[in-house]
């Protein structure tokens, strides 16, 4: 049996303050680095031992895989980094507040950016300090693939290619794998390999930090898939994602 | 031009205690991570932007490599991790505190197992748990290779080619990289890098976390090696590691 670990990086200095963030590259906080202990602590329990990692090229990521590694005692581990993991680019509202961007465009508005499958927000521009294209993170990748703005639907379709070249066949070498990434990337991935319609994916809240289990046969068919840890803890987390979306 | 950073890690738990490490797989001290901080300062001041990082598979390296990269914020750059970096395997002596190694067998003895090119200390009893064979760290690489003790001829031997195969073409896509080491792995480049004699190599003392900067023209001749920091600095360090092998 194989299993994948999908863990999205703990609280950052932005979830905190309720930012859109997307592709700017924000640090964990202290609750953020917390619960990436706490991940590691229930991954640890659950006897799970990993012979790779991959993870985005965002340093909430990084940081959260490199938590785990060392508490798992597993820093030797080879890591891939991708931006085809990174969050959802979320254009123009990067840097802006959840509930100002509410009361500016109304709930309706926010839940469409945020939730819609298909929906963009509107791109930033190529002056703006915040393009990426110029951030020389990005500088090797063609820029022609370097998001301005994404949808759901963009992020699905970049990081579904990376789950079945990259990760899949990392899987022939290596018995678990833990894919560290954003609420977004993983959403597409968990869309894509649990068959959810484009409607439904909505009402999908990843928390931060608690790991998801996916377990596949020999022939990568899903046979489960189970969060860790406990189950009204996560609930709560569940909701808090949820009414992030929401005025204050 | 060409420019590749080696880096010996910051002091270690058991550097503090002159104890003989090796493969051991110790932590770095509180100094030791705020030695990755002034390096990782040292290589800010002298515009060091890194494509690429190198390290070993041991946490002392590796969380040097990390605070240096967090620091410089070069976090999503690639980083590969080989066994060939690590230190020289110590053998029977890895536990063994220095000082007591010297009263106990003299100290020329134990400058022949620490200095001496081709002498490696006694091996590692299969059976002793300190084996490195039956490390699951070791566990996908050919027993043939996964060494009980070394020389540092042995230590070289299987650094070098790491640098040929692995570092030398990855600096036809990166212009600079850093390669965060071991006393001895790193040693064993430089003597090749710089074409010293068995016997002058003994008396290249490597201090922990100075950056030493080597330039190459594009086809990778060797123009220039230099440490960057206070020279006076320098100095104490490169002394402190000589005295390691003093009785107390």
């Amino acid at each position: 049996m194989k299993k994948v670990v999908l863990l999205r990086h703990g609280e950052s200095t932005w979830n905190k303050e309720n930012r859109f963030t997307g592709w700017t590259d924000v640090d964990l906080n202290s609750t953020g680095i917390e619960e990436a202990h706490e991940a590691a602590k229930l991954m640890m329990d659950a006897d799970l031992c990993f012979g790779m990692a991959f993870t985005s090229y965002l340093k909430r990521a990084i940081k959260t895989l490199n938590v785990v590694l060392e508490d798992m005692d597993l820093l030797y581990i080879p890591v891939e980094k991708s931006w085809r993991l990174n969050e959802k680019h979320y254009g123009m509202l990067q840097g802006l507040n959840k509930a100002e961007t509410v009361e500016k465009y109304g709930e309706e508005q926010v839940l469409i950016w945020r939730r819609s499958y298909d929906v963009a927000p509107n791109e930033i521009p190529e002056n703006d300090e915040r393009n990426t294209r110029k951030d020389p993170k990005y500088a090797d990748i063609d820029p022609k693939l370097v998001p301005l703005t994404e949808s759901l639907k963009n992020c699905v379709e970049r990081a579904v290619p990376y789950w079945n070249d990259h990760i899949v066949p990392a899987l022939k070498k290596h018995d678990q794998i833990i894919v560290t990434a954003h609420g977004n990337s993983l959403r597409g991935i968990i869309k894509y390999l649990k068959n959810i319609s484009d409607s439904e994916i909505a009402s999908l809240n990843l928390p931060t930090a608690m790991p998801y289990v996916f377990e596949f046969d020999d022939n990568m068919n899903l046979i489960n898939d189970y969060f860790l840890g406990d189950p009204d803890d996560l609930a709560k987390r569940m909701e808090a994602v949820a009414n992030q979306g929401k005025a204050k």
